[in-house]
């Protein structure tokens, strides 16, 4: 797939999709441009997104011709969102919380610090609400969202520093990004942007002190385990890492009917076999991580983790006063956050932790 | 769709499918028989069974054309594997544990004591090798075998009796059917196998003491609250009920490679809508359980829980002593359930135990 889907950029890239589109149609196939906010290989977030754009093509039997683009092969990742809803693409894949600062109400379709796990986000994106809340502050941008992945909950990250108390993160200098960083910020702590490819030089050179990236599998690749001594656990800044699908509105009201709902369907699909794939590797690469690297997972303490939630509510706070529609998202994610989690406590959570303390796993 | 379907059922029962097999096939048409495990409108089951039969039909645009039989419609829950290996009927949608007689392979395709959670689950089937480990046992029977659905985590149960040791489980006649019954009978109890109607009557008349069903959302609808005083947590016997689709092997073959994947894409949606259908209901039901009728929930203490450990990994190891493909299954699982476990303590468990604490969810 990969060297067929290398052609078809190159071609896209330099014919333009907008050329394609009129013969495409005439055959009664529609082009369905898809950019990427990820490198291509990037292990579950590239691959993921690949084989979602490689379903369309399969399950509508080429009616639907994919061309997909990583991050940066047509536009830079954070342009994707513009290249869509300006018509110059029919789709991106990419998170959500990227455009945030175009409207708040998208972070929530990602995550939001203390906010829901996977399984939360999909009971409230299925069953809560959330994907009609999606529909419509699409509809202020000319987008149809679906979720099309999921890699769960975040690693805490590396530090080079131990964290024994909120004191501690005074002064921190800490790469993460998004709302997890404005928390940071209000907990005393520096946070710095960088991209994934600069992290290990910075936290060597000791210009950072700590990062956070994805997991256990992602974090293994970028070999932070050489750069960092202690990594620790649990992430409170990204609890269900959700991948949306962004599709062109006007291209899609020109999409059949059947194929519509071929393309949802392979969406829905994605988002459960990503977050598969990714606890899967996780559980692989973290025994790994252990037992050949001699990591040190270290725990936060519950005063360190009051401090992350105290914060963690005021960014969602404020995001919620952003518009009547902000609120509209945020009340809907938090009423989900306090019925489902009512059932979390109850369920996996309290099993998990029994089961495995009597298997010593 | 209800009516549709009621009027489906009536024609299938009288005029038989077989009939109208060659017919249908001569104007491009398949028809697939369903028969189910699950009452027609058992919330999140029957419902859900239902939704993934009629869209089996709706992706196929009716190539494939569903006629679905809920239990006792057409044959008994427990007659459904017969009639779908003998060629009588293309499917059944059930829990394949109910096969667990023919072969104690089938049981971990279900559930098993001490066993994998939902994501854990989906982590196993889709990446660790269980997918392929279905077709292997389903070779055996004719049956093509696929997840279609998931309860997740049930409760420990309703019970009259505190149980504060093992001690107290000695002597409790409780209704509890499968390996969870085993590991029950394995601590001293006394488990009874009695159908979901006749639940309510026995607790009250006081001839059982306890009872399991399924979590917050059925049990409501049972009005086991009225027959019980205490709700027990959290449940170690099925920590993931999966639901899989079984398709006649010889019916399968003669299906279209695009209609193949049209059917198995369907019950991978539903796959993941069941579970979040189930949790969001579940956080619901719990939340009128405790506000609205006073429910009582009891922690199991970790004596009991040790206990209840220790004769699961008992069942777990006769269930492998089967044969060399139950010990292959049985293994293949318990890998996931060490590796895939690891990840466990690191990530949903202990997050949603700090952020529920510091939210006082």
């Amino acid at each position: 797939m990969q060297r067929r889907k290398f052609l078809k950029a190159a071609a896209g890239g330099t014919v333009g999709a907008a050329a394609l589109a009129a013969p495409a149609i005439a055959q009664g196939r529609m082009d369905m441009v898809i950019v990427s906010t990820w490198n291509r290989d990037f292990p579950g977030l590239g691959t993921s997104a690949q084989r979602c754009a490689a379903r369309i093509e399969e399950l509508t039997e080429g009616r639907i011709a994919v061309q997909y683009f990583a991050a940066g092969e047509r536009v830079g990742a954070f342009d994707s969102f513009d290249e869509v809803a300006s018509g110059n693409a029919q789709a991106y894949i990419g998170c959500d919380y990227y455009w945030k600062g175009k409207h708040p109400g998208w972070a929530p379709f990602t995550a939001v610090p203390f906010g829901l796990v996977y399984t939360e986000m999909d009971a409230w994106m299925k069953f809560g609400g959330g994907q009609e809340l999606l529909h419509k502050l699409g509809d202020e941008f000319g987008i149809v969202g679906f979720p099309c992945g999921n890699t769960g909950l975040q690693m805490g990250g590396w530090f080079n520093k131990e964290i024994n108390s909120p004191e501690d993160l005074k002064g921190l200098k800490m790469r993460i990004p998004g709302l997890g960083g404005d928390v940071m910020a209000k907990v005393g702590a520096s946070p710095v942007s960088l991209p994934g490819g600069q992290i290990y030089e910075n936290l060597i050179s000791g210009a950072i002190d700590a990062t956070e990236w994805v997991g256990p599998w992602n974090d293994y690749f970028l070999k932070l385990y050489e750069a960092a001594k202690y990594y620790y656990w649990p992430g409170f800044h990204e609890p269900a890492s959700q991948v949306d699908i962004g599709i062109n509105a006007s291209w899609w009201a020109t999409v059949p009917e059947q194929d519509k709902k071929l393309i949802m369907v392979a969406c829905a699909e994605e988002n459960a076999m990503q977050p598969a794939e990714t606890n899967y590797q996780n559980g692989i690469y973290l025994n790994r991580l252990i037992n050949e690297y001699g990591v040190e997972l270290r725990e936060f303490n519950d005063d360190v983790y009051e401090a992350f939630g105290a914060a963690s509510e005021e960014v969602i706070m404020e995001t919620r006063d952003h518009s009547p529609l902000a609120a509209e998202i945020v009340d809907s994610y938090l009423e989900a956050r306090k019925n489902v989690g009512v059932w979390t406590n109850y369920s996996d959570a309290p099993y998990i932790a029994k089961r495995n303390r009597f298997l010593d796993i």
